[in-house]
């Protein structure tokens, strides 16, 4: 029932001025309208489609920028792990981790995640069903930590698409742990070019409005000033100057939901 | 940019009195909150998953009971037909021809529909795509009716299962026709009690309440005073006692969604 | 554990002279490898994708036409219909009515077809589960006809793409109903060109001898002699001067797939 | 166009006189029936649907028992890594390194794989399209390394189920690499008894005799003479005293799959 956090930053960090270009932009959006800010961005990109998709920049360098967009913005931040040894090093920095949605059944990340003591954003693979979270959760909390997030980014449906099934939302929300939605991702066309994947960016907001009327916790969004010639995700990031109305419009429909929940 | 429309009611027609009582309750809730009210009832299942489910009261019953509706509480109604014959017989009476989605690729029925000169409401397909419903809209269309309506009503998601699309109803608005959510349908589980269809209805004020924060035109319920007993579609139907509660929440939505539409 | 009955033929009844270049070709094909031969052909499209699309040349003359395959052949016959009223006047002619995979839910259908006593063909709707196909044949067989075929032509997967599931083949046999493999519609990908459907006509074949392997009763497959001018189903068809090198491949297939039956 | 390869063994290894049990009655068949054998185990189960699933035995003691089963049946051994500092220390003793579903995106693992010159058997990732395992494919090879095995295990279908769409098979051959039909996890149910995946064992020789036929390199099965109690997979493991019929029964297919490529 608190008010929704807004999860937005760049698919890839790039470099301090960029992603604090970004973060300036989305904190004071959601300093407008009362959203909590989480800053996101990747240090490393694990499974591109194709061996041609940049990597990005390193743990190393990413851990600096976080640190730095923690100083200058006071907000928590988030980051992917993609292996057991990260979670303790990112964890010394970053605020929440994210579990991929390839590796959320992965039961050695998950519990080494877990025992950072950090909040763990566990985002649902795109092969599996919104109750199956539940067991995933358990192996977080199994550590003791119950910091535990779950997040949608749509389901497999056929081949080079994903659906967004409303109805995992309140389903994932039983376990009794903050549910996101990740907007951006749902939208993506994974292999949808061939080498990489496509997007359609326009319905980024939709899901949005749609998952935040249910009442979840937070929404996740990429953005970039240029998704066109960002270095991966392009085609589902929401243009950096959308962002502003496209938050005010969340928050909107965030009060009313908190306000009239649903009971599922 | 006009407040929302409900359409709803059983899912099969009973008799008269089991008519009124049902749109009496909800013909109350809709004029509480402002919503324009749509009886629907079916008078015959043609499309039973086994020939042990009920069939219906048949075409005359239904019409004389669609007239006394119209008197009683001065509503439009809405049916479904499943033959060109049916098409001039029921435009008698009827305000809205529904076009039922197995059969929302059967040229001959568009026509008929479309050359009534009355509403036509398409279900969209479950084997269709959003963007092939501008194809079966120009069917009616050819027919000098521009009356159609769009609704979607889930897409077919592996065996047993229905998922709603979000992204099907912007997509479907493109056409410049309205847009229904079918937010009982759209919980089926077709054939999922091996002869009968089961459902979930703790979901459909879930996907009524996302599909209407899109801005989109009428939520089409269907709702039973006693759903496990109702002769047809009981897993799916909302209890009647809900209804004011879930249409006086929708037309919340539906106002913020009017006042700050989605550019897609 | 009889041969193959191979079920071929033009999406559209063109002319007599076209369907008996066909037939006469397929006919040979059958004929050198022991496989029985069902001649198909539909006389009216009644479900196209868009209005543009060819409605066929009416029932009248397709009638006309597959009486003189008949006579000329000695083969029996197979087409689809769409109503009720179409089933009496058909079966005057034709071995098998089809009903089309939209339709096979359509209660009155199914009756009229059945009391006609001809073979009832009913393609699998795709947008059902292959056990609620015996729901669907206890329809016909309440007619006292128990000369129904049930056949497989793809489930919806995702947008715009079909997936032939090959459990789907041993479980509609347990019905104790023969099952037909159709590998030309399985490859359509329906509306996937905007206003008509396209496909991957050079899957066909792999559908097909895998379906095969499992012990079926018969495939269906399409056949043109310019798939990409036919008037309708052109991206599916298989080209006619590879069907009896298609037919030849598949016997054999049978012939081992009978000798060896899978027990399910 | 070599013989069919076989690569079959228990999902979780369990101990040296289990593991030479299966192996015994596996390469009698296979040797009966002029197969190669190829043994299956898994060391640690890194994935389980819950926290509750067994892990197994560990890669010290694995790699002792794969050591045993090359010493007596002088056959080849496959297992799966889920690290890239597995990669090594397995790729000392076992012939093919096989890359799990899930973890087939992941850049780091593909190329610690392929680094060791062993053969890599990477699993289609149930959210994946066949086409998009070239670029899969590519990142090993990248490294010099050009034994890779691309196999199919199902791709999503709707929640808590699979469905193997036989169209992949000669789409995946197109690159070049052996093709792989993995037919009892494609026969899995993920998530389908809440706290563990269901199956349907019934199907796996079906799924295995219709990819056959299409002339493919290999097929996966795992084994054990008591599925329902087997530490896991159980529901979709075939008996292990089916198994010389079924492989019998695959060379025939086999020989005339062969003799008789299809051309996609």
């Amino acid at each position: 029932d608190r008010p929704l956090t807004i999860i937005a930053g760049p698919c890839q960090l790039e470099d301090r001025d960029h992603a604090f270009m970004i973060a300036a932009k989305v904190a004071e959006a959601c300093a407008a309208t009362g959203a909590q800010f989480v800053f996101k961005g990747s240090f490393d990109k694990a499974n591109r489609t194709s061996l041609n998709g940049k990597r990005g920049i390193g743990m190393e360098e990413g851990l600096r920028i976080f640190e730095a967009v923690q100083a200058e913005f006071g907000c928590p931040v988030i980051t992917d792990v993609h292996t057991e040894e990260q979670c303790a090093a990112v964890a010394e920095v970053v605020d929440i981790l994210q579990i991929p949605a390839f590796l959320c059944r992965q039961t050695d990340l998950l519990l080494a995640a877990g025992r950072t003591g950090r909040g763990v954003n566990i985002k649902k693979g795109q092969f599996l069903s919104p109750p199956e979270m539940s067991n995933v959760a358990d192996k977080v909390a199994s550590t003791g930590n119950d910091k535990v997030m779950l997040c949608e980014r749509g389901t497999t449906f056929g081949y080079n698409n994903l659906v967004a099934d409303m109805r995992g939302l309140p389903t994932m929300a039983r376990t009794g742990y903050p549910v996101v939605m990740d907007a951006t991702h749902a939208v993506a066309q994974p292999g949808g070019l061939g080498g990489s994947s496509g997007g359609q960016r326009e319905f980024a907001p939709v899901l949005a409005r749609a998952a935040v009327s249910l009442g979840i916790a937070a929404v996740f969004m990429e953005t970039h000033q240029d998704p066109d010639n960002a270095p991966s995700d392009g085609p589902n990031m929401i243009y950096l100057d959308q962002m502003p109305a496209v938050i005010a419009s969340l928050m909107q429909f965030d009060a009313l939901a908190k306000a009239d929940p649903l009971r599922v």
